[in-house]
């Protein structure tokens, strides 16, 4: 298959999806929840012969960890689809709706964004989470996973579609264009991956989900409109009135609690008022979780066993146990900084001062800008969403942790009796 | 200036735009209708230049007459800020908001998009026009004309900047950064161009307003976040239960109206059941307005002297009185037909028929769907937004006429009190 009839193909399964409404699209998802742990046998097979490619290949043990599912694994993503289930389906609201003068009745409605491709790196339980919350809100997905995990997409995407035209030939549905709502590219060459970013006859959006190195990847070369997930340097910024207890706090959970996620913080920014009292207490804290800290001058001026951090120590994202501290003489001086080398995604600012809490919420530009909490909550679950196929650093379509209504369009409706325009 | 220089202080403008409050952002832009208004002479000046290099290149009199400035097109560039003036400012308001069962409040909060860069063609009126829409919407703005109106263009932008700097300096505000929120890339080459929409580290947003190729350029060459406007090749799609005086007044309007113009009808499609009654009425009606119709055999059959229509025609934005026609025999193929030839741009029914409007309304995946309406109506003035920086036919983002809240993203603003995450 090609990827334009693939491309076709999708469309098409889109376009019969995207009428089909809620019973359906929520049936059809318990019985591919179902069908995926009644084949746990076939899917763990084919993973067996990933992680063996994989240690051949000498995979480092965190990624074939990655790589791995287990019958538990497989379980959570029956689970998780069953989850979406539960959610209340976003198409067909109307967001806005208006009376003109002249009589026509204008409606804003809320409908699927299409055909949605999706390139991800090792993890293959994200091919049923993806595949769900696409199906959920009646789009088809292309699926373009990494060539480490080739053996347990294709099987995954296997029994998904062989569970929908199950599904659909017992409730007189069409086998062939339900189970076209999702497809997987088998082949993962680079030549294959970069036609696939140019397929904007068939394609309405590509998100990529990965390292920034495939994010980049995928901005340069894609033609199709991209959203752009997942870098996070994010920043906590301890403010000259800050609570150190709080501050401490709020530090051991945005860099400790988990260090290789998008809104770990990478980075502390410290006011020079506070910096004596406050330091001292919050790398004793980091020390305890073996954190190495990559000072500035007058970090290092207070507790001299810091590393010394260089200017692109600011700009990087360690997903590591690894923290720099910048030290400032002013709110404006931490904004300018934060808004310097921040990626956009997560930010927060610990104090007690009405105007800086006001000041830093509404002068820095990031996606999720938080007073008093640790940025770990940037999360579609934590927001509430029940649901999360990203987050987005970029600001055009959607702009933080994305979940159902984020992978839906909108389009205008509109009711006449014999309207021309003068 | 280098680019990167522009794009620079472009972003340093729009975060100190972005916090002005619309007191100073609707007095700055009457300060600059005032000043386009007292520079009249100096301006249509720079346009003589450019008429005269266009009539010595032997540029089209249609093209030349877009081209052209006169004190009333001035006036109307003023008059159009001023309208902006009178808009609501979109800027700020809680989307949405909750509050979380750890306590956190979550608030969804609509902010300015950052820097826009806007590839544009002939018309110098863009030039004042986009640049109001951007700055009432708190957003830097960074314009590349086209090189026929470069002297009319760098006039404008000359004026536009000096008149915010006078602002500022009246006003307590910075005059530099205020300024900074328009400029004008003056070297129009392709090079400079291609540069241009690589800008992600400066850009957040580019929109092309102009031709087919013009988008189709940037939408190969742009890395960075691109919103499709314009291209759509509209149907009127006359159901065998329609009233045939609606329909001829409609195709009539959607046709004949505006030409020129994206909402314009490119071709009708008609039901065999109803083709012998219809047809001729509506092709009488045509030939009143000189329009060339290119049918199909069925449509030849009952009127003899009509061109015939290819494949291709059916494809074609003519933007002229030429109009295509396609006999299908069901709604299904209709939808079918118009799903698989138009830009997704506007679309309309004449019915009579309630489920086959309900059906049209949902299955035909275009930006502007309409029952018993002209597709003329696809415009943010008639919408009732009070302006339009064009209109989208891609699905991120904005989808349809574009207003201000088009020009604007959210970011999550998250007050806590210690939260951590467990």
């Amino acid at each position: 298959m090609t990827l334009n009839e693939m491309g076709a193909a999708a469309q098409k399964a889109y376009r019969y999806l995207s009428n089909l409404g809620q019973t359906h699209k929520n049936g059809a998802l318990c019985a591919v929840a179902g069908a995926l742990t009644a084949h746990t046998a076939s899917i763990l097979e084919a993973n067996t012969a990933d992680i063996k490619n994989a240690c051949e290949k000498g995979m480092k043990d965190s990624l074939v960890d990655r790589l791995r599912l287990t019958p538990q694994r497989i379980e959570a993503m029956a689970e998780g689809l069953r989850q979406i289930v539960e959610l209340a389906d976003p198409v067909g609201e109307i967001v806005e709706s208006s009376l003109r003068p002249n009589g026509l009745e204008i409606c804003k409605k809320r409908v699927p964004l299409g055909v949605i491709g999706i390139i991800y790196e090792s993890r293959p339980n994200v091919t049923a989470d993806a595949f769900g919350l696409c199906f959920k809100t009646g789009n088809a997905v292309i699926l373009k996973g990494g060539s480490d995990a080739i053996c347990s997409n294709t099987a995954i995407v296997q029994v998904i579609r062989s569970a929908l035209a199950g599904y659909a030939g017992q409730n007189g549905l069409d086998p062939a264009l339900l189970s076209d709502s999702i497809s997987l590219i088998e082949d993962t060459s680079r030549e294959t991956t970069k036609t696939f970013m140019r397929l904007n006859t068939y394609v309405d959006v590509l998100i990529p989900r990965g390292g920034a190195g495939l994010i980049r990847t995928v901005v340069e070369n894609s033609t199709i409109p991209v959203i752009e997930t997942g870098t996070g340097n994010c920043h906590v910024y301890v403010d000259e009135f800050a609570n150190i207890d709080m501050a401490v706090k709020i530090i051991e959970n945005a860099k400790t609690q988990r260090t290789g996620v998008c809104n770990a913080c990478e980075s502390l920014v410290i006011h020079r008022n506070i910096l004596k009292e406050a330091l001292p207490p919050i790398c004793t804290m980091l020390k305890g979780h073996n954190v190495q800290i990559r000072g500035d001058k007058e970090a290092l001026s207070v507790v001299p066993d810091l590393a010394p951090a260089t200017e692109e120590d600011f700009g990087t994202e360690y997903l590591d146990l690894i923290l720099s501290v910048k030290t400032v003489g002013s709110l404006d001086e931490a904004i300018e900084h934060i808004n310097t080398f921040s990626t956009g995604h997560s930010e927060t600012i610990v104090t007690q001062n009405y105007d800086h809490a006001r000041r830093f919420l509404n002068e820095i530009d990031s996606a999720a800008v938080y007073v008093n909490a640790s940025t770990r909550f940037t999360d579609g679950f934590e927001f509430g969403f029940g649901a999360e196929i990203g987050i987005s650093t970029q600001k055009l379509h959607a702009r933080g942790p994305m979940g159902l209504k984020e992978l839906t369009t909108t389009k205008y409706v509109i009711y006449g009796n014999g309207q021309i325009r003068q």
